[in-house]
Formats: C-alpha cells, structure tokens, sequence
C-alpha cells in the first residue's frame, strides 16, 4: 500500500471536484431463483450508462474474505489502513451522536441494566428501557467531575448511552466492566497497562456514584462499561490530500466518521434525493464530497431483497442531480456487502464505478458484481480508491523525477 | 497481507467442513502442438461442474515471478507467509521421513560420500550407494551420545539421510560442512553467531566419529551436513482457525508439513481413490481437510505431458467420492506449477476453485489456467485462500465496529 506520506508530498490543489458515493452494503449474492443479485437485479439505466463510460472493478475493504464493520470499510475508503487504524466502540457510539470528541478523551459504550439485591446483573438490556427514559437517566449522571475528570453522559437509544471522561492523563486502556452474561456481578475495571491505573480508578469511582444515583431507577438501577477508546489520530483529508471536503449523510455515525477525517457535515434531508439536492446546493463551496446512502444496508440486514433492489433503483432515478452538476471525478461503490440472503455484513468484495474525462474505459457496461470482475480497475484494495480519484482528478503531481 | 493474530481474533467454532484439495504442481503450460495445459486438455467434467457452480482464480504462493519449492507453497495455502517462516533442509528432509522433530532439535541433510586417502572429497554420493546399504550405515551412527546431545541417524534414500541432534541449547545457526564441490576438504562446521559455538562443536564431534566409524566402509567412507535447522514455531491451525484439521497425504513430507501446523496426518492408501475413501471415512471426525495429490508434480517433473493429464483425470474420476459427504466448502487448488514442458517447478500463477453456498458465482465454467483468468476471485497471494476458505464456512466474525 502506498503510504499517505507519499499522496501528502504529491497532492496539490487544483479546482477539480472528486463525488464519492458510497451506497452502504452494496454488494450482494445472487438470488438462487433468477441466479441475480439484488445490484443486477436492480434497473438502473444511468449506473450503467456511467459504467459504459467509465472504467469499473471490484474492492477489498479490508482483505479478501474479511468482513467489514461499518469503521473499517469506510476508513479503507477514506484511504486510511484499516487495520492500523482502529475505531473502539466507545469511539464509534460517540461519533454516532455527534458528540463532538476532543483529543485525550475517552469514550465507552455504556448500558442500563438491572442488578438484583446481591449485585448480579439479571438483565443487561435493563428490559430496553424507551430513550426517553434514557435520556432522563442519562441527565442524572451528566456533567459529574471525579478528581477534574469531567462525565459527559449522552442517551443513544432504548439502554444504550455513551459515557466521554475528559480530563488529563486519561488512557483507554482499561477492562471492561459489562460481563457479557447474566447471573454474575459486573466486572471490574482494570488497567491494561500501568499508564492506565488512573483511569480504572475513575472508570469505577464513576460506576459506583452511577449505582448510588440510579439506585431507586428499577429496572435501570445500575450501568455497564465496554470499548474504553480514544479518538484516533487519523491525518485529515486536508492534510494528505489538500482537499476540502464535505459528508452528506442522513445518518450520524458516517457523519461522525466523516468528521474524524476532517470532513465538514452538512446538514442534509433524510431521503435520497435530499442527499443528492443538498450536493448540488453546496456544491460550489467543497472540492470533495462524501455522499452516503445506508438504506441498501438496512435492506440487506432485514434480509429483504426486494427493498434493496428498490433503494438501488432510487439511487439510479437521483443520479442526474449528481450528474448535472458535472463532476471531474464521480465514485460509486460500497463499504462492504450486505447480501440479503447473508442478513449481514459479508466479506464478498465491492463492485466500484469510476468516472472521470481522464479515465481510459473498459468494456464494462453494466454496474454490477459479475460485470465489474472483468473491469479494467480490476480488484484491488479499497486503501486506493482516494488515490484513483484524485489522480482522475488530476490532483497528484509526478512521483519521482 | 492481514496477519494470523486478526484472523485469530474473529475465529470462531463452528459445524461448518472445509475440504482443501492439492494437486501438487497442478499448473502448466501449453503443449505447442494443442495449445493447451495439462489441466486444458484433461477431460474434467466434474471439475467443470464444480467451477460452473463455485468462484475461480490464479493464486501466486509466493510472489508473482517466484518459482515456490513444496514447504514455501504449502505454507502460503496453510495461511503462513512463506517468506517468513522458513523450512530449513534439515527440517524438510527430517518432517519427509515421518521423524517427530521436537521443539530444540536441530536438523541437518546428510550425504554419504567418498574421501580420498589425503581427505578431499571425490564423490559427494559415495556412488549412490543403495537405500538398504544406507540405511545399515545410518544404524552405525544411531543413538551416540556426545556430551548429553543425542544423535539420530535416519536414512532417506540412496545416499541421503537425515541426522538430528537433541539436547539442549543447541542452535541451528551454524555453517555447513558439505563443500557442494569435489576435489575439496569438507568444510569445518563454524557457528554463525556465539551462542551456536556449542553446536558446532558437537556437530564437528559428531563428523570426527563418523570418520572413523565408517573408515573401512569405502566408498561410503565419510558423511558431509548441510541445512542445519530447527522446527519452526508456526502457530497451529486450532490455534488460528480454531478449527480441528486432518491430513490425507500418502507421501511422507506432506504428512510432515501438515503436521507442522498442527494437522493430525490420516493413514492412507497410495493412490488417489484410497485418498478421497479415507476422506469419506473419516469426515464425521474433524472440520479441515487437506487432501495431497502428488502424481501430478511427479509426471510434470518426469516431463510427461500425457501422464500429468491422466492424472488429472483420475482426480476428476473419484471427484464424486468428495461431491458425496457435501462439504460446505471445497478448494481445489496447486502448491505451485510443475509445467512438463519446464520438467519442473515453475513460477506461474495456479488455477483454484472455489465452492460454497455464499461463494457469488462467476461466470468460469471450465477449470483452466486461460478460464481462471476471468474468474470473481481474481489474482492473488496464496495467503489468503484460508481466510477466503474460512469466510465461506461462515467461520469468521466481522473485523471492527
């Protein structure tokens, strides 16, 4: 791989514009009675008619045969090793309610759970209390300070809470305390390391003041802790690429990550087509754009074949938004795949459509799975997916004399 | 390359069976009469169904342009860098012959050779004497003891064998004595860096005794070591791949090399069809399968065009015995190239085929070197057909949140 040293000392300024929609969960298999996946299965004149003109292929997120998180594939497409970089939990939840996350803190996935008169966890999920409730919850423990460490305790959904300690010397090194199971008492937090002994110690003073707290809150009469993590210093897209770049996103956890590689989030609409109109409006003012579509996920996940066709075909109808616009370089791809037939995330690698003037076509003229294995991008790491675009772009300058 | 610690990280258990067929130097090149392979002109209509239905590719065991020798490319299918880990002579001659090498043991190559009355080296094989008259020789040798390392003296064949010292503190890390020219002295075995002075000294003990153990047994008067080396420290297939794994290999150094990663190696009869029997018979009791075919290699090394073709056929013949117990996934690949026409190894990438429910289909109907070019797997390092393997069984976890 390329080190992003490099792109850093080549990269330059210039006032083309790359688009990089990522259709969340694309890829998929086929369906055993057509022998078609939910991408060939689709109609979808204008994705093809880009294919034909442009040259395809298909990603690895992380390496063949592994299976993405949502993290990992978009860092891949960000062009950061998703192996050295790793997002903890605690990280990921945050980012995921845009909580604004500062360097040196650190963050946990928190629950609400039930602990019976001797301490033992006999529900983890505290029945799933609403998200009202836990946002009531999470009021009684917010804004807390232990020793100049400060708690920002945030609701998520139903049990499920961020808890970020700021403060200095703070390390995400520590166990977790959420055992994983019933019927036992929740752990104790430890220090991975010796640099950690302090954060244990405030990691448990805090559990035991949110026990006090939350003492008379049955059935959410206790929390716990996993994913202690930290922000991770992730170069930004400025930095290595001189970009300035935008996420359009209706969903915040690819807001947050966005953020972490130094996009700015517009504030965007919910639908696709939003997406597509809040590009065109801002257009003027990004050279980069990150535009996210996760309803092909969710289809995928809830094993529903036919409503990822569907959103697919959505996606093909607001394509000429993007189109009109007329950007130098436009990629289509995924994160992963998310085969209906899998209800998950799968390892099977990405169909990628990259358009751009300087692009030298193959003889690709369908976007899908099986056509995009014979494309003249071939297959190749989703790490150098920002350095073909900005190539096409026209943005890296000559390696080497 | 994701390293082994990631894949031991998302591993799991599961019901799921992998069977991975090796024909050994399945690769080839085209007979300038037909213009086809070995495997182009073997008639394989099983083979063919099989790739129909699974997914294709070329792998490269070592790197593209590297001819792998036998340890090398069965590492890289057993997931280990072969430029990391690599199997000593002395290792591979020892693991050939079936000798349970402990963890300390140092192995080195032995010939019998012919000294003259002044001690040069006239004949480095002392006339290839026979296996039996070497294997007499070797009982001279055997079980002497010097300063508590222990010696065992094994024959191979001809004038080969194998000598292996056991006790401790010795150290692999030192100089050969086998001149590799005649006309010469053996060359005095020297240590490498410090910590192998005490092996040094007892493999120079060892030669002393043997000298004069086999004075008056011209013309296998005296011996020369090469290839000193000790088991390396791979981690196992249950520790990596969690999985329980067994070897069907009826030569002896396939046996061996299963067993350096943890395989428990199946008795067996020779030929092919004993092989895929004793895969039938024994399925119920593990979750791996590795599945040696060594009469390819053999006739490719012969430069016998036609019997490598037979022998390809003979594996599609008992093809059904597999198809029958259903494994969830089937890989049928090579360890390298063995062309006829080279009359040996070769660097050319090997054909592989993959099968299993989630394999996405491609468009290869034909199992051949020119059809695998097409193929949905694409061209890739032989590293990663256990993860692809893995992911297939359903075995692997997702890789970050």
């Amino acid at each position: 791989m390329v080190n992003l040293e490099l792109i850093k000392a080549i990269a330059r300024r210039s006032p083309t514009k790359i688009v990089l929609v990522v259709i969340d969960g694309l890829g998929g298999l086929p369906n055993p009675g057509t022998g078609k996946t939910e991408l060939e299965t689709a109609s979808t004149p204008n994705l093809n008619q880009l294919a034909a003109n442009g040259i395809c292929g298909l990603i690895d997120l992380v390496s063949p045969g592994i299976t993405p998180g949502s993290a990992p594939g978009h860092l891949a497409l960000f062009g950061h090793d998703p192996i050295n970089f790793i997002i903890g939990r605690g990280v990921l939840e945050a980012v995921g309610i845009d909580f604004d996350l500062q360097s040196g803190d650190v963050a946990a996935r928190g629950n609400f759970c039930t602990v019976d008169e001797r301490g033992l966890v006999i529900d983890r999920r505290a029945g799933r209390i609403s998200t009202d409730e836990c946002a009531k919850l999470c009021q009684l423990l917010d804004g807390l300070v232990i020793d100049k460490v400060k708690f920002f305790v945030c609701p998520v959904r139903e049990h499920r809470f961020v808890v970020v300690f700021r403060g200095d010397n703070l390390s995400p090194n520590v166990s977790d305390s959420d055992p994983q199971q019933i019927g036992v008492t929740p752990k104790i937090i430890t220090a991975l390391n010796p640099q950690a002994e302090k954060m244990a110690g405030i990691a448990s003073r805090f559990i035991a003041k949110a026990r006090g707290t939350l003492a008379d809150h049955y059935p959410a009469n206790m929390v716990l802790l996993r994913g202690f993590s930290q922000r991770p210093q992730l170069p930004t897209m400025g930095e290595v690429y001189k970009l300035k770049p935008a996420a359009i996103a209706s969903y915040p956890m690819y807001r947050g990550l966005a953020k972490l590689v130094g996009m700015e989030a517009l504030e965007t609409g919910i639908t696709i087509e939003d997406e597509f109109i809040t590009l065109k409006r801002n257009y003027a003012n990004y050279d980069f754009f990150f535009l996210h579509i996760k309803g092909a996920d969710s289809a995928g996940e809830d094993g529903d074949f036919d409503r990822k066709v569907a959103i697919i075909e959505q996606v093909d109808t607001v394509l000429p938004h993007l189109l009109s616009v007329e950007p130098d370089v436009i990629v289509i791809t995924g994160d992963h795949s998310t085969p209906a037939l899998l209800k998950g995330h799968s390892w099977h690698p990405v169909p990628i459509l990259l358009y751009s003037k300087w692009c030298r076509p193959d003889r690709v003229s369908e976007f899908s799975e099986s056509a995009c294995i014979s494309g003249g991008l071939g297959r190749f790491p989703a790490t150098q997916v920002m350095t073909l675009a900005m190539a096409n772009a026209l943005k890296l300058t000559k390696y080497g004399a």
